[in-house]
């Protein structure tokens, strides 16, 4: 997945052999016509319910790199602080529950019809089944979680983090790329922890909760949103400079519809004459082509490339800050975080 | 609201007097526009933000005769095991929060454009909006419990519940009326259980374990669940013989769209010639004024009308015989539960 982080292929593989037993178990309470909805949004089967290629579909080689990061690191986190990994499971599982309910509901608000290669969960099966698929996920995540009081304020401020930066990201849409009430980058920055950050917080602070260390959940949950934050700028950075064929998602699909992304708004607040050249193209609605592939050029001259890296460095610095001031010998935690946010290379 | 229970009129409005501004206050961490949203969802403001009619919107003469209930339950509940209805105010709020999120969802899923006499959520803002307020909705209602490991599990049971009956619901209307594949008296109470029964066994188990007595928590659960058998069966009846001017949705919408009531499913049992020609005329799909009418008359005729209110009877004895067992002093949420199964007189 990612040549540069040998050890992060070994370590999620270890992950998801724990994961999908629990995961499988967690989705089977749900009738079958809706749990293969359920397997389907996980990433784990296609529409005729059987398994998808390699591994049961879970994992493998995919441009999405939140593919069971949430869970891994949950798991991680309870290691990190002694207890075997077992003891994350309910947390694990949640998450990635939680993250197959936001993509299953995402998909629909955006409209996107693809998802990891193939048909999003709506275009498969419909608006209302998708909705309600979603729901039920959302559903067995808070179950997982619901008798544990150390772990479950942790999913219950994600979730919430979740709507409002999903509800940020999309008035966002309709602001102004440049002038009166053109998004800054702080409000970007508070968008991306919410919507990205908050449910990589939950993992890490439900890791070290249920693994016995409740007093270093709410450090592990301020990572988790620095580390999201990353997470969004890398992504953002990948929907344009990305192989459309590794990342599963049509290129410059966020150029077309005005979402406000970093590396645009840090192009946008460089002020010289590829930044003033791209805010007049995007201000007459750059959708066509040509016109969104020069936008992406102008974001690249304008720095704004090199400063969403820089940018996404210093929140990942900071939440590696935090593992080594409280977790100095999780090795692997600290190896898979660092990973998240060199995907782009 | 029901003249033959002054008594409900009173009780509600002390509840209410006191879900208000606890409601109020788990909105207020929403953004403007998303809290005006929420606060729509939750009957309480018309799309301009301002509030609705009499009592800030909230409560007042509708055919909505769930309105408000599902708090009332769980605060009554926390006084029937001497505690003060405070207690119980997390419960309250979270249960009308995820009845909210569950009507936005499914009237999205329904595609229907009416609810409490004004535009449904997504018809008045959007499909995308009202998705995302629904889950934010969701997400406040599990804040209110997730530090609270006595009751959280409830309400997280019945979320599960109530993606599940939702599912069968809505699985059931592809399913044909007689013969092979046929939905079962019993398949519709399991259905309506989870559908409308998980969050009234939810607000009740929440009540009296906040109020102090979590042995009487899982009691109180199968008590609502049985009351929300027979609430759903008087919805029912409602959507079949109610005014639409007081139900605030469109008569005869269920039959129109083949969905499994439980009159028309008791009628059908009977098997006399009444039945034979209401079967006749279903499968051939009635979806014009005049055979609706006609469908509804035979409906009638062949017992549908008697059979539902007798199944309503028996679940709403069911359910007080568990107040009465365990709460023999509950005087006015044994009223209030009586008073749903009897809107429809």
């Amino acid at each position: 997945m990612n040549l540069s982080h040998p050890l992060r292929g070994a370590t999620m593989a270890r992950c998801r052999g724990l994961l999908d037993p629990a995961l499988r178990d967690a989705v089977s309470v749900l009738d079958p016509w809706w749990g293969r909805m359920a397997a389907f949004a996980l990433g784990r089967s296609d529409t005729d319910g059987g398994p998808r290629g390699e591994a049961d579909g879970f994992g493998g080689s995919s441009g999405d790199g939140g593919k069971g990061v949430r869970p891994a690191i949950a798991l991680l986190s309870a290691e990190a602080v002694g207890a075997p990994a077992e003891s994350a499971l309910p947390g694990a599982v949640a998450v990635e529950l939680v993250h197959a309910f936001s993509l299953a509901h995402d998909d629909i608000i955006d409209r996107d019809e693809l998802r990891r290669h193939r048909a999003a969960l709506w275009k498969a099966y419909g608006v209302g089944p998708a909705l309600l698929t979603g729901d039920a996920l959302l559903a067995l995540a808070v179950g997982q979680l619901a008798g544990r009081p150390e772990a479950m304020p942790y999913l219950s401020a994600a979730l919430i983090e979740l709507v409002q930066g999903q509800s940020a990201d999309m008035a966002f849409e309709s602001r102004p790329w440049k002038g009166p009430g053109e998004v800054g980058i702080d409000e970007y920055a508070e968008m991306a922890a919410g919507k990205t950050g908050g449910l990589l917080g939950a993992a890490a602070a439900a890791g070290v909760a249920l693994g016995g260390a409740p007093e270093l959940a709410d450090a592990m949950w301020a990572m988790g949103r620095d580390l999201g934050v990353a997470f969004q700028i890398v992504d953002d950075m990948l929907g344009i400079w990305g192989d459309p064929r590794v990342t599963g998602k049509p290129i410059y699909s966020d150029l077309r519809r005005d979402k406000k992304t970093l590396p645009v708004l840090a192009a946008l607040a460089d002020g010289g004459s590829a930044a003033r050249e791209l805010s007049a193209l995007l201000a007459a609605g750059a959708t066509d082509e040509e016109s969104v592939r020069h936008a992406a050029h102008l974001v690249e001259e304008a720095g704004g490339r090199e400063k969403a890296q820089a940018l996404a460095d210093r929140y990942v610095e900071s939440a590696l800050g935090v593992i080594d001031e409280h977790l100095p010998d999780a090795g692997e935690l600290r190896a898979l975080c660092d990973s998240l946010v060199h995907r782009v290379n």
